[in-house]
């Protein structure tokens, strides 16, 4: 049965996030509803199951149905009924043993941060407003001690599964007035990158130091870090796939 | 009596323009709406009447009262009351011979394109996407050629007024796939600039050649140019005036 690999980018503004949920608008409804057209019923998986209101601009989507269908005409017909909120800028047949979610190598998200006085009306829909002056380098410093093997319970949503992530990356980076944090790692759970930023905000601002990023993790327990950075300033960036699947 | 200065940006989105409309929302309406309640009823006055959905970064509007009121809170509480849709960046006392429309030297105006095969779900509010590609040197050309004192009336919505402006300078650049018109003139008439660049974009297909503008100029006649471009693209970017008002 023909495999499919889709990349999308979404404004998550308009979306009670990824996954499928009765009686609200999620992305993954609105686009299993569009390949239904087209497929009959189809069940899709997703590298990174995105929370409300966060954004995408490498999301990808694996999918398998019995119909063969040509990608290009495919990937036409999908943006016809989902753009501008949705854009399919990929569609391609992939081997059968692709999974969007368990063949990823690794996931990038990034979180923008607007740092000055004034509001912007252009961007608040993808930045956080911090109208505190940051201290970059202690950020950076903070990000630093994030990256390696450790358990992440302190940053973690739900308890019960494993919280053991390898970060492969993060850093905090200025453009003008536009502070971000980049981060890569094996894989997330769930608002786990919402915890760090809202961390980073408050080291940059003096209110705790980045030295105690260590006993932050150390501690595994989600009481000790602080709540999560708004939702509309996050987007997952790309994901990554091994060298047989690209 | 004090005569007050502010400095907007907004995001058009969510208006049926500047000026006030019986039934509809429009910046005029709801700033007006958030003045009265420092200085009861006001009539404001502006130096770029936006159409619907067109944005703005560098409006401009005047006002006088009776009443004197410290200018920092007054732009704190209109920001709590219009932020993040409406802005007010600046706040200032003027001579009372200001007039934010008719005490100033220039307007300039930027259009946006989105000129790639894709949309772009963090674009499409303030671009106009366009999937053919662009000749930006016959573009440039085009512009070349609005530059100077003429009479505008093949561009002009409205008919009855005079149409003769005169244009500063005007240009097309590129940063990646985003194709900006820049556009600085004494004033300008309805529509102006959305006609100039659907024109201009007509260019860039090869419809129509650059050297054709002169023309289309000396007919003086809005049926031989070309329909407007939509309103999101475009922004007032700022506003000129003589040095005794800076």
């Amino acid at each position: 049965m023909p495999t499919y690999r889709l990349d999308l980018a979404y404004d998550g503004g308009g979306f009670r996030g990824w996954a499928k949920q009765p009686g609200v608008r999620t992305v993954q409804a609105v686009l299993e509803e569009a390949l239904e057209r087209r497929f009959g019923p189809v069940v899709t998986v997703v590298a990174g199951r995105t929370d409300a209101g966060v954004h995408a601009r490498g999301q990808v989507v694996s999918f398998t149905s019995e119909r063969d269908v040509e990608v290009e005409s495919l990937a036409r017909s999908l943006n016809k009924m989902l753009a501008p909120e949705v854009v399919v800028w990929g569609c391609r047949h992939v081997p059968d043993d692709f999974s969007a979610r368990f063949s990823a190598s690794y996931r990038s998200y990034r979180y923008q941060v607007l740092a000055r006085t004034q509001p912007d009306p252009f961007l608040h829909r993808t930045t956080w407003h911090v109208r505190d002056s940051l201290d970059l380098e202690a950020m950076q410093r903070g990000a630093a001690a994030l990256v390696g093997e450790h358990d992440f319970a302190s940053f973690c949503r739900r308890k019960g599964r494993s919280t053991e992530r390898r970060v492969i990356s993060a850093e905090w980076t200025q453009d003008a007035e536009i502070i971000e944090f980049r981060i890569t790692a094996t894989a997330f759970c769930q608002q786990m990158v919402r915890a760090l930023v809202a961390v980073g905000v408050e080291i940059g601002r003096g209110t705790i130091g980045a030295e105690e990023v260590p006993a932050i993790i150390a501690a595994e327990d989600r009481a000790v870090a602080w709540g999560a950075a708004p939702p509309q300033g996050l987007t997952l960036w790309e994901v990554g796939y091994p060298a047989e699947f690209s």
